[in-house]
């Protein structure tokens, strides 16, 4: 598939709350034309992850710069090169791009990584990469997970979520999670191996999640915020880690939510259970770490010892409708945008 | 001083927020008489501490146990040994003990400490006992503070607070302290050496923390909570630790304080700065650590490198009133009251 126009999404407005389509633009333009060292490349999949809601506001989370209104929307991609300036790459070579929302970007080659045999390639954007490696680097540096120990995460079939359950259980560990809908918790546990999966739009699911978790919580992996913590945390056991990935339950907060205000509980039980709380930000961990990541978990996916699920999107121009269904937690697996061919 | 009968300080009810005298009773009994393997002590310096406030609740903290109505109160003591029944304690042994609120205790020598030459002996209540134990782990284990870096403590002139800023410049960072009252401010810098104090009673306080902390801060020793953490949290660096020790500001809480609901702010700074915030409980160290760190203080005591400042109050008497005051923030320096002689 080619085409001679380029179609991106651009931020149109910052959104209040969740986000809307409204709050994106389908601009169309002409191709870019590769300069001296660079490389024109075609998107094939991109990525929809949540910290992109960040990305979003007037002013960045710190860890990365915000899009500017009428910017293109930045995003992870699977794409190929198909015309090259560079003396490193050809046209015809899979890559892992920061190409963001649109049909062609051009790069320089610094932010492009050698596809390898990814099968299927999206996956570079999901256990393979981003998610997964964020998985793995919470577990092993703060989550440490021991034989018998119980981990829990939430958002179990999402894309960092479903990685973690199954290192754990990698670990040893047993593994919970925590899903929106009968239907995640049945895949949680039937395809992703999860031991117990508690779906939190059951009022009762609090109490039932103190039911699978018998001998307490020794690892919480905090990837939403929210209404979870507040049940996860009577049931930490002593000593217990909390590596703090993600809090999706609010991004899209404008003000502090209402009282009560939660801190000071937090505080006593990470005093009188000696909890290690620990926020990572995946970006400090590539340079030394992801080729040791992608050649173990790449071991793990093709042993099927990690099964990884996506949600398919079809069509660039249905990622905005996409992005706000993965906030609302309407997709099961991690979520591409297919946006050429394949 | 002798006395023929033993005073002793019970709980007289479950304080509603900030404990009143009434809440307390003195009773007077006769000195018990030890049993084989017993010594029977008399208390020279009663310790009061913040930990003793969650001990007044019909249900313990989940480190310790909750003093019973009618039961004497919990605390750790300097105590003369003044009869002994016991293989290894002789009359007229000094020994650190955790004889309570009362003239005479009871003990099988399971919780003796033998005091060796602490000069004065109400110091091992104090620098070169539990608190100064408390600031030398959580630094040690969790602050870990590097030359150069910056470590602010609340509480400054308090028996945990003094020992952590005073550590931390035997670490070769900056030490800056926040207390309750320009003289307590004064204190701590021209007698503690911190680099900086500021007076929370002061409106523009968090602004003048801005101003001392001017390369931000990378050690929150966290041991008050409360309105000191909303002015930090902003100004942790990325990769800061916040050792959590206590939560004073909070300890008269009933029900969870109203809004705005501060967790996910602190969710989010633990993430976007890296920051390691982790409890721990000084009970848990004493087997393995505690003698290194009474040989290090007490060189450094001894040396004149770390000044320990007291608060004296005479009579056990007058106990709960010094202890109220202590949640009040009204005295300066490790609150130690005089039971007998010394």
């Amino acid at each position: 598939m080619t085409t001679d126009l380029n179609r991106r999404i651009v931020l149109a407005a910052h959104p209040h709350g969740l986000p809307t389509v409204q709050d994106f633009r389908l601009e169309t333009g002409p191709v870019p034309e590769p300069g001296p060292g660079q490389v024109l490349l075609r998107t094939l999949w991109l990525s929809l992850d949540p910290y992109m809601r960040n990305l979003m506001e007037p002013v960045g989370p710190g860890y990365a710069e915000p899009v500017p209104l009428g910017g293109t929307m930045v995003g992870g991609t699977v794409s190929r090169v198909v015309a090259s300036r560079h003396p490193r790459y050809a046209a015809g070579d899979l890559v892992l791009a920061q190409a963001g929302w649109q049909d062609y970007a051009l790069s320089d080659g610094g932010d492009l990584l050698p596809l390898g045999d990814v099968t299927p390639p999206s996956l570079a954007l999901g256990g393979l990469g981003m998610p997964g490696f964020t998985a793995y680097v919470g577990l092993q540096d703060i989550g440490q997970p021991r034989p018998g120990e119980t981990v829990v995460v939430a958002a179990a079939t999402g894309a960092v979520g479903q990685v973690v359950g199954q290192l754990a259980r990698l670990h040893g560990a047993r593994a919970v999670g925590i899903a929106g809908g009968a239907d995640k918790c049945r895949i949680a546990v039937e395809e992703l191996g999860f031991d117990a999966c508690l779906d939190r739009h059951d009022p009762q699911w609090p109490q039932h999640l103190a039911a699978a978790c018998p001998d307490g919580i020794d690892v919480y992996f905090e990837n939403v915020g929210g209404a979870v913590f507040d049940a996860v945390l009577p049931l930490l056991n002593p000593g217990a880690r909390v590596p703090v990935c993600g809090f999706i339950a609010h991004y899209n907060d404008g003000a502090p939510p209402p009282g009560p205000d939660r801190l000071p509980k937090l505080t006593a039980t990470l005093l009188v259970k000696r909890v290690r709380m620990q926020g990572f930000v995946i970006l400090d961990h590539y340079g030394k770490r992801y080729e040791a990541f992608r050649r173990e978990m790449g071991r793990w996916v093709a042993d099927g010892r990690v099964r990884l699920r996506e949600a398919r999107i079809d069509g660039l121009e249905r990622a905005p409708e996409a992005f706000v269904d993965l906030l609302r937690g309407r997709h099961v697996g991690k979520v591409v945008v297919r946006v050429a061919g394949g």
